[in-house]
């Protein structure tokens, strides 16, 4: 694995299928991790396929971290720290860690977010990512239905945010790779609830207007 | 004051004095007040110079509440519980009440939420707007500053959220007459946190991208 790829832990999801699928269109050398590298290897096979590609691979989710500069955390939240923990001893210095992860909790009134004492997924997995690896918060408004239908233009921002400033731009600059997404930066870490309740509340939208592809774009700022 | 007006509680705000141009050059008899009459009348006549209208009108915010159907309360935050606890003697049955506060906080990372007990603006305030009366989060995201620039096309949506279905398409239906201003329902008022974070993030993003009128589009829902 070279150095400069792009590795999606839980990349056999629905959210990591599509984003290995974009990054791997947009030109870059893809990682699909699992903790089954058989099922890694075959979703990665048929990602291929689909997205008519012939660079993303697979393989068990700690080969992926250990190959990977960047890293994305592309599992259900309610796995998310267990599996960050489980692979902790693989974050070595010169990684990138990119949080994709949303704690949705669906709900009789609508999706909501899970309550977390540190007010967000972000924050509350800032603390188990190794210290000296950046963190950055990214592609966590993107529906996954959007990102699998590879040749739909996503024509939307995506919201980035982190506290090291050159991570961030790094982060930005993929996401800028991939056609028709603009990455937008909102800042620090402290910008992580309102990015993921923007997933919650783009769901909601998607129920009432009856789609499974809204995302946001914003308006008035930028071009 | 006709019943089917509307009246913004603070509307000598910036907010207030953007959503009265809007909506006066929609057609709606607008009603802007404040603690002071005087100064409500004032700044009616100069919105209605502003905005090409004649439409709009300034009293005192008790009297704007007794004589409008639709309320919107456009104060500061941090006022908003004093002053709708002073006017809820006001709030009579048939009234719609429409919250558009947003409890920011600037801080040195970039502006963030006030942590309420009730998890946002709204479901704080529906605690004390009298039980009766519907309430409708709506409005929220839209910079005061672009509402105020009354020639420039919003282009944009906004969020409408509340218990009350039927108080809440009338509050869409009003929304709806604002030129490229597209209401979306967001469901119930589980939406508010999020519907308020968004402010927060705009906020930030305009920040970054130099700008003063970013807001928000769905891309992928809708029309």
């Amino acid at each position: 694995m070279s150095q400069e790829s792009i590795g999606l832990i839980g990349g056999t999801g629905p959210q990591g299928r599509g984003l290995a699928m974009r990054l791997a269109q947009a030109g870059f050398r893809v990682w699909v991790g699992s903790r089954s590298p058989e099922r890694a290897k075959e979703t990665a096979a048929s990602l291929n396929t689909q997205a008519g590609t012939t660079n993303i691979e697979g393989a068990g989710n700690a080969e992926v971290v250990a190959g990977s500069k960047y890293v994305l955390l592309t599992v259900p939240f309610d796995s998310a720290v267990q599996t960050v923990e489980g692979l902790s001893g693989h974050f070595t210095a010169g990684k990138v860690f990119v949080d994709v992860t949303v704690p949705l909790r669906f709900e009789k009134g609508g999706p909501t977010i899970v309550e977390l004492p540190e007010g967000s997924a972000s924050a509350h997995l800032r603390r188990i990512v190794p210290e000296g690896i950046p963190f950055v918060g990214a592609f966590k408004t993107l529906p996954a239905h959007l990102l699998e239908h590879v040749y739909t233009p996503l024509e939307c921002d995506t919201f980035v945010f982190g506290d090291d400033e050159s991570a961030k731009a790094e982060v930005m600059e993929i996401a800028r790779r991939i056609p028709t997404l603009r990455p937008v930066d909102v800042g620090d870490l402290g910008a992580a609830p309102f990015v993921e309740g923007m997933t919650a509340l783009v769901i909601r939208i998607n129920r009432t207007l009856k789609s499974r592809e809204g995302r946001y774009r914003i308006v008035g700022a930028g071009s």
